[in-house]
């Protein structure tokens, strides 16, 4: 196959070693599969902070921009948390998403059979979720104007929400499309009885999904999709959002399948391009220990073969050899019921490259 | 004792049954308490605009104002619900809250004993869960400018959330006086790493902190919030957080209960005024049909005894009576396991009327 090209940024905390894991399925699939990559290595987050002073090198950047797609781990960690917003971790991550022009986040929300117990939602109300939040990710609160000023109340803070038709429009399609692959079902939520940005948002939905027939469409109000989430997790199929309630509704989602060491997520531009990374963050408590759980950025490199390559043979046997080594009741320490059999991140990589 | 007088709003759907039995409460303990009250009923929300032609009509404002407390059942439904912005049930909500200066809104979020299956949520989690949200009300994203405006990308909504000191400093005042009263601890719910509006938040709670040594406080990211309370919902005591936030994890942590039919909540002012009404919605679906389970509106009552009348005695019998009730094997429709055995409201209104 034609030689491709991963930026990978190993970012904070357990990030280096996730990734480590992830490259070394990387390569087993090249062997397999006869695929061909190179990686270019990028400082990013909290790393890049202490190395290079600001979270987002331009060197970074550009070493993304020449790839076809970015692998990432985590970044953030309390040694960053008190710093100005122009050094903070964060900064840079909604940094390289405006710059990449990343305005959809995908996160699958799916049950491993050997978690389902880790969840604190029965069993029963679990069984069956399969669910994908589409978030869009480079508008709204997010990227508005922000500023302080003196008002009668004394100091004021004001953060502005801002969204316009073809931003809804790009992202709904999107979702509209998604939707048509999996079960054809659509969630979308907003708070139109509240905002103004929900009410162009709901008006772009309508005037879209005539295009979509064959997708069954509800609107759903945040609060009430907060709770739905927990009393029919199953009944959902897509949910598409905007970015702050996406960003809260995807987390809610996650955790309740109980299997959040383990979910992948991807962030997509107009073209094939994309970024990957694990839902779950960088646990600076664990780091550098050879504890953290591998899987989540291993099945996000699955789903880059997928998404940005559609290399879906290897895709596929990379979701396999995960679930074989989870069947045969391998288990790092966060997923363990016995800690003392708990394998390290290492060994979790070689199993799974081994069974590739 | 002194006669206090209660503005009584029935609203739509449901609302009308379940305050009728709310009302049968009110003059129960008029009877074995020797309270005194005069209540006087006003039109709200969608019954409002079919008879006066607006959500929150004049005499309605004023009949609130010259009460002690507010009773309201629930506003709200399909009928109203395509209705342009000005004749829609939740402007006359948010006109109310705005209008009286109802800034803080308490959501107690506890485990019934006889509730506990009903619950999505594993036993063994919800265990001693016995949180309060407090919201704040009148400011944030839901009070701020709202418009549309010709962009670039085509139609432009914007929205603006804007937050002064003093807005944060009561409200987060009035959470850390309640955790002092309830297991001293706080959650404070923000988006610093994010939002301009949650810095200034986040400042204010920490120089405020300080006033309340005996308050145990921790600061959680939205995110990060929405699924802790999935994850140990019975970790948290006091939750305060601004408005549209409020909104989201309010409902979260009500349905993780399992009780959402059984919810009082509170919003108050700067004083003892309050206005009192169950979480719940109005169920136009069971509306009229006597399906209604009365009991989050009576204990609001008891709530409103509590906050505003300071009719401790009074307010325990109520509670006390709906726990013996439920206790004996009581249930309506919406909470009974055998639904043909299900009381009607009234009935279950009469069995805590007697209880009392
Ligand atoms: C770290 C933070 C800025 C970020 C976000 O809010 O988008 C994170 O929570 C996420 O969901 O990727
Ligand atoms: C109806 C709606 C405007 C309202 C809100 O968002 O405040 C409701 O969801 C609530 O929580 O009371």
């Amino acid at each position: 196959a034609e030689t491709k090209k991963i930026a990978v940024i190993a970012g904070d905390g357990i990030g280096p070693e996730v990734v480590a894991e992830a490259e070394k399925i990387i390569k087993r699939t090249e062997e397999v599969f006869g695929l061909s990559f190179t990686t270019e290595h990028a400082l990013f987050g909290g790393i890049a902070i202490d190395e290079k002073g600001t979270p987002l090198p331009e060197e970074t950047l550009s070493v993304c921009k020449s790839a076809d797609a970015v692998l990432l781990g985590a970044v953030g960690g309390p040694k960053w948390d008190n710093n100005s917003k122009e050094l903070r971790p964060e900064t840079g991550l909604l940094g390289i998403r405006k710059e990449l022009g990343l305005f959809s986040n995908l996160r699958p929300a799916v049950i491993f059979d050997c978690l389902k117990d880790a969840s604190t939602l029965k069993p029963e109300v679990l069984e069956g979720t399969d669910l994908m939040v589409v978030r869009e990710l480079t508008g709204g609160i997010y990227f508005g104007e922000k500023f302080r000023r003196e008002g009668a109340g004394g100091e004021e803070a004001v953060d502005t929400c801002v969204y316009n038709t073809a931003e809804v429009e790009r992202i709904v399609h999107q979702a509209f499309e998604i939707a048509q692959k999996r079960r054809k079902k659509l969630a979308s939520v907003d708070k139109a009885n509240v905002l103004e940005t929900s009410r162009l948002w709901r008006e772009t939905v309508n005037r879209i999904a005539p295009e979509y027939p064959d997708v069954e469409l509800e609107h759903v109000l945040v609060d009430n999709c907060a709770m739905q989430l927990l009393r029919r997790p199953s009944s959902f199929d897509v949910i598409v959002t905007e970015n702050m309630f996406g960003d809260i509704l995807s987390d809610e989602a996650a955790m309740l399948t109980g299997s959040i060491g383990m979910l992948a997520s991807a962030s997509m531009g107009e073209g094939a391009f994309g970024l990957y990374e694990p839902v779950h963050g960088s646990a600076p408590d664990i780091a550098g220990q050879g504890l953290a759980n591998p899987i989540a950025t291993i099945l996000s490199v699955a789903l880059m073969y997928r998404l940005t390559f559609g290399y879906e043979d290897a895709a596929d046997a990379i979701e396999r050899a995960v679930a074989e080594v989870l069947d045969a009741g391998h288990r790092t320490a966060d997923i363990a019921v016995d800690k003392s059999k708990a394998l390290s991140t290492t060994e979790m990589g070689d199993l799974i490259a081994a069974a590739i």
